[in-house]
């Protein structure tokens, strides 16, 4: 493995993960700034990202019966205050409208910061039996919500994500239709992403504002700060009291109905970039990658070479994302150039090469080299993506393992985060709101979920030592 | 033909045109109301007709090497002041935030317009040398325009659309982009949308704020009112010359660079409902119709129609949209109800059907009935979907033709529209802007456009009776 560093210009991560993030979402040319703080604009290369994103999930989301649907960006103030916890979660964060054209409204509207108040005035309109349930709808748009504190991706005044919401006749069926959600947002993360995800419960003082139970998949970046890249809510009938949603049920009574949200956004780019990144820069999990392969001519003014790189993305292009770079760059340049980019797989076509019938396939995250037949590499370049998507998913499970600490006391907690670094603590809780605000106090680590997958690391409270009800993944977030 | 009307509750089309344009998008499910004037539900039914839509344009616009970004929903007014022409004709209209949570923004923004300031701001950043031109950039957003008027579809408050924009280094390779782009426009309106077009020039008056030209699509409604359906415009370098964007040309020298911008709406799915519909309901063209073929099965407690009813969908199911309704409602209902959606072609099968191996092929626009193989299905619905498109492209073509009037007085244009009804008027004009404003004062109709296809329908201006410079069309609009 070659670890020479191509390029110079990109912060080293163990330097200032920080900046190495900014640098890439720049360098990368994923993003550009704008003169509105928190509002990026988001460049060809970054949104063909995300479209690759939108199709498959989307794809995930209409395979499990969802229609999309587009509600209003704007909610009127007396509409969002209609469920208490609810517009007390987001009032504070929202932009306000108050002027069109020239007047003033006679009510201020909000820029939706999340749309259930609007979803719940058009079931209102829509739901009257049983009949009309479930409706499973969800939406792509922008939501705003005006943060202090912004990075690109991570945390935006305005960011894309998708909103799903669903109505049930039953508790029941909106508790399974929750965690069936959750369950396709890991299997997004794990299999197209290559990103391991832990699933889990919220605790009550961070579920979602007018939530009963909030769920989430929780990922550990790779300098150990934990990531929240999906939640899923269950509301219960609040929503449907608080708006006045009502149905005849199967008894032919007057029934409230049962319902649930959840979203995944463009942060989760900045998941990807935080998961597999590296000190050459991206490294995109090749099911999202705007470029697969990317085939780099040597010595272009010898012979034939970009003729036959020319017909080699010909033979190549019905099948993986395929590009040829001629530009007059040099091949140096154009090797660190896709690095930066993240491409997953590189292929090197030489005169020497050519005589030989053959190609160098270089792989992303290990710089791999494989001399390929020409003959044979429309079926090599498939091998070696999903070599990449495996490599990357390992790498991200081990650095995953590597930083997960089972502690028993907190200050076993700071102990570990000082001596490995920041990542998951898995220890005890007693379930009381006072702990789990205490060990945020003294460690800086909060609760991050209330894992599914449930391991006893001791039977007392790492906080107050009672008698304790779950083991909680603790971490510092994004 | 059997003229029966199945609907009895869509108001006819003759009675009163506006009433049963907005009975359609209500019964069709198309479109929910809100509780802020102008924002609508689009419902799942209206969602997937624009899906399809964008599917189908934004691959006409990658072939073209475009690709998709994703600009700030948000303009700081500073940025809007920069073009003095473009903020005259957008800021009467404009959303403005105020306020952040709680607190009062130092300076107001407003909801997106149009992007034309963002992209500008964006490009001064990225562009510096003809290497970098040209940027052929597109994106998917929603836009805000505070009307006082508004109808679902045709005019809202808020509305999806694609808007694109480009950057060059010649005035002439931004033209000729400009006109693609219209070209690409009348052939997705006349090949996916069955609606037939006229490509022309906007007159100075009606030109896009801040552009030196602005060319459109205009299309004929079927009550006789045009529908401008999707423009293109060409900036010269007045948005460069504002945003003080430069690059280096290939002599070395600091030079101003061309721009376009062009775009269609959501308002297209009004074009279509006022295009093809008719008193029984929508009717799609078939290309974006979100079910191309519906099955009813007929008599359904007898023998086995559900279950070869479901095989028939099985095996149509790769090769168009298809839907079986089994559903406890009655045929007649189903018929009447799938007539309503505008679904292009029902398939009828039942017991005596599946006896003969056989099933029925209604078509929508003109309820033709063949009786068809069940060995042939497959072929002959892809043929009947041809029929549908072809059958609607000629309805709307004849309905333009009928209501196309030569004219070469405005009293000649009265007496026309009395006589015929609304429609288009091709009559010569002299190029004044008092001449185009008398016309419309007197007639009620304005210029259209000046179309590409220019017929010399006599030598002097209709209004004036001085020598003509151009064949207008002019009509009423929505």
């Amino acid at each position: 493995m070659d670890n020479r560093k191509m390029v110079d210009d990109i912060t080293s991560m163990d330097e200032d993960f920080a900046k190495w993030y900014t640098d890439i979402v720049k360098k990368a040319e994923l993003v550009g700034y704008t003169s509105v703080k928190g509002c990026m604009v988001i460049r060809p290369y970054g949104y063909a990202i995300w479209e690759n994103m939108q199709r498959i999930l989307d794809g995930m989301f209409k395979e499990t019966g969802h229609e999309n649907v587009c509600m209003p960006m704007f909610i009127p103030e007396s509409l969002l205050n209609k469920e208490k916890d609810h517009v007390e979660g987001f009032a504070p964060e929202v932009a306000w409208v108050t002027h069109g054209g020239s007047e003033k409204l006679e009510e201020r509207l909000c820029v939706r910061p999340t749309s259930e108040t609007l979803f719940c005035e058009h079931y209102s309109q829509i739901v009257h039996s049983y009949r009309d349930l479930p409706k499973l709808y969800n939406q792509w748009v922008s939501v705003v919500r005006w943060e202090k504190t912004t990075r690109p991706f991570l945390r935006s005044r305005e960011f894309l994500w998708q909103e799903g919401h669903t109505i049930h006749e039953t508790a029941q069926q909106a508790i399974e239709e929750t965690e069936k959600m959750l369950g396709i947002y890991a299997r997004f993360c794990e299999e197209v992403l290559a990103m391991p995800v832990i699933k889990g419960k919220k605790t009550e003082s961070d579920k979602f504002a007018g939530a009963v139970s909030t769920y989430a998949i929780e990922a550990l970046m790779h300098d150990g700060k934990a990531l929240q890249a999906g939640t899923s809510h269950y509301f219960g009938d609040g929503f449907a009291r608080a708006f006045d949603i009502t149905f005849s049920d199967r008894q032919n009574k007057k029934s409230y109905p049962h319902q649930t949200s959840w979203g995944v956004s463009t942060r989760l780019i900045g998941g990807i970039i935080m998961t597999h990144g590296d000190d050459n820069g991206l490294a995109l999990p090749p099911a999202v990658a705007p470029i697969q392969a990317v085939i780099i001519p040597i010595a272009v003014h010898k012979g034939n070479v970009i003729e036959k790189a020319r017909q080699l993305e010909q033979q190549l292009k019905n099948i993986v994302r395929v590009k040829v770079d001629d530009s007059d760059n040099s091949p140096g340049w154009k090797f660190a150039q896709y690095e930066m980019k993240g491409v997953p797989v590189r292929i090197e076509l030489g005169p020497r090469d050519i005589e030989n019938n053959q190609c160098v396939i270089v792989t992303r995250h290990n710089r791999e080299k494989t001399v390929v037949s020409l003959d044979d590499v429309a079926t090599v370049v498939q091998q070696k993506l999903k070599e990449v998507h495996d490599g990357l998913y390992s790498k991200a499970l081990e650095n995953r393992n590597r930083r997960t600490y089972d502690c028993t006391t907190t200050d076993q907690m700071i102990d570990e985060m000082t001596k490995k670094g920041d990542g998951f603590i898995r220890a005890m809780w007693c379930g009381s709101e006072e702990c789990e605000a205490a060990v945020k106090e003294k460690t800086g680590a909060g609760s991050r979920c209330i894992p599914f997958d449930q391991v006893q690391i001791s039977d007392k409270c790492v906080c107050c030592g009672k008698p304790a009800k779950t083991m909680v993944i603790w971490g510092k977030a994004y």
